[in-house]
């Protein structure tokens, strides 16, 4: 049983210490402008300019936050994390590990010719956070490690229903990339805040 | 008893993540001087001229330890973070992430005629962290969430009038930053040195 | 034994630190391309041409994830920590902590036709991270720090194998790099899957 | 008594933390050298020619590891961290996560004509650190929240010995700088090295 929790705990301090990274680089998304001979005026305009990455900063702070608040509550009812657990545990990892990188690519192309190919990116990126996410509950149910008592206390079809439909809204969104980039992003982050709320109440 | 000690715990051990990696990151606001001739005159010289960078990495130190710190000693008070709680808890992470930028921006600015944009900025941000500090504290009271031995042990009084300082001097500094930015940091300095020193006695 | 217990939950909190970040600092050799005047086209073509850089992402990501598994593995088996130990384990983070630079590299040069050198650094690293490994096991063997049914858990011929396997492999892949550079990639990632596979079997 | 245990547990959690982040983010210490038209030959030399980032890697990491392994040992015999303690500790970080500057620094400048300042920051930095560590067993003894037992597990003599050495040579280290740079650094990669056989004796 010792063993069993030193590895549930392991698990966990590995998976707060990339979260808690992963959340405190998104700053670097933000740069303090060069302004060779800057005024209040200038800077104050600068800073301004780039509200993408703001939204960026604020809209992928929410999703890692929100990705943490559900891991944080599914890994309450795992028993023991055997080794698929760990690897579909991996597989979200490198999902949240890459997120930096679709967000600084959108926040500087949403305003160009070019936000379609970053608003396709930013959404898949979403979509297989969803999809791992998912996966991360399915191999739990499937290699039996949940607590007994999880069926009393979590009510799987809403569960189910929920994280069906972060990758078909996730899915639309990837499909609205090329066409209205805008649109496409909305759905992201108000699905982040969906979620937040959805999560607020549970 | 064993599942919300668990959530305590994870809780605490994703902010001190994201405590610790804020307060190590804040060192890449010291870039080393670039000089295609370096000689120890010039190093020297290079190496005095960025001091508001030194000035803004001790400052915003002490500023995220002093936090680490309060939040620490509030923690120990709760007996069970529930979603309401994260949700402020998350609030606070997302500006104690993003201090490192406002620190890089009135490094950045201090010394040109945009410092009170800069200035601005940096108080802000620490007005922000006050308030979000106070609504962990007000969060945790109203869901009554804290050990029932708080009040005996904690001043509450003190904490409220401590809590209240902290935003009426940083709304201060934020109304002082586009007239006086020197004044307007000299005060965000001053009050982490202020609450280093309560709590120090505390 | 609750110091002893304590000494090996700090050396496991400390390496679990390095193996986190190790692993989300990957993100940054992911760079966003600037393009000054981005089109769709363009800026898809620019994503497109740094998959080297998403290889690299890939293969030391599915790397270090793989080591920290096996990490785990190893110290659910040590009694305590001793000093050899905790020198072998800091060898062991030293290589883990530069594996971003040898990612690095390879991705900027692969293309090239230094790739020879990008190939034999990256080689090297992995080796020298197999070799770090095998000496973490030894010295817990031969300061008698295992747990003592771990004799009757482990199968250490079978783990011996599995290790011998590692250098040899990663040796050939660097007496390969200055010749073949993608061969000796090849047989790296190869080896990444190749333990993935081992480790989600064991 | 929990309260007073979760109080260390956490102050080590955070301390870890650092350590971690801290030795973790020298690697962005080590350049990728960019060369418009790579050959085998100039990437090699380029590599070769900034052996002063490896030096400064290695010493900087081996400073880090050993500091994090003192803190381990000290921490074992604290019964409880009171604020003096903690602001000590908070010292100690502080030079902790300034550690990667000096050490960008020195592998900058030590090959040219400013290599005296470099030194002189690299020595400081140094120098605090042992001063830091120092005050930590000060602050710890003074205020009595060492565990009675300490006396009879720890030789007080030879703990004050080995912590006076490092001043002294670190001093000395700093007084040679601006005359020997390359002496003041040999002095305090030797006393890395020297703390390191030091540890693994004790």
């Amino acid at each position: 049983m010792t063993t069993d929790h030193s590895n549930t705990a392991r698990l966990e301090a590995f998976s707060d210490g990339v979260f808690a990274i992963a959340i405190t680089l998104l700053v670097f998304n933000l740069k303090v402008p060069e302004l060779p001979k800057p005024t209040e005026v200038t800077l104050r305009a600068a800073l301004w300019q780039q509200w993408p990455a703001y939204a960026g900063f604020l809209s992928s702070f929410l999703t890692i936050l929100i990705i943490w608040l559900n891991h944080h509550y599914l890994l309450k009812y795992i028993r023991r994390a055997d080794r698929p657990f760990m690897f579909a545990n991996g597989f979200l990892l490198l999902i949240v590990t890459f997120i930096p990188f679709p967000t600084s690519l959108l926040s500087a192309y949403i305003l160009t010719p070019a936000a379609g190919t970053g608003a396709f990116v930013f959404a898949t990126t979403y979509l297989l956070l969803a999809l791992a996410f998912n996966l991360l509950w399915y191999v739990a149910q499937r290699r039996g490690i949940l607590h007994p008592d999880t069926h009393r206390q979590v009510n799987f079809k809403g569960v189910r229903r929920g994280y069906l439909t972060g990758p078909l809204c996730y899915g639309a969104a990837v499909g609205l990339a090329p066409f209205w980039p805008i649109g496409s992003v909305v759905i992201c982050v108000a699905m982040a805040v969906f979620f937040a709320v959805l999560s607020y109440e549970a």
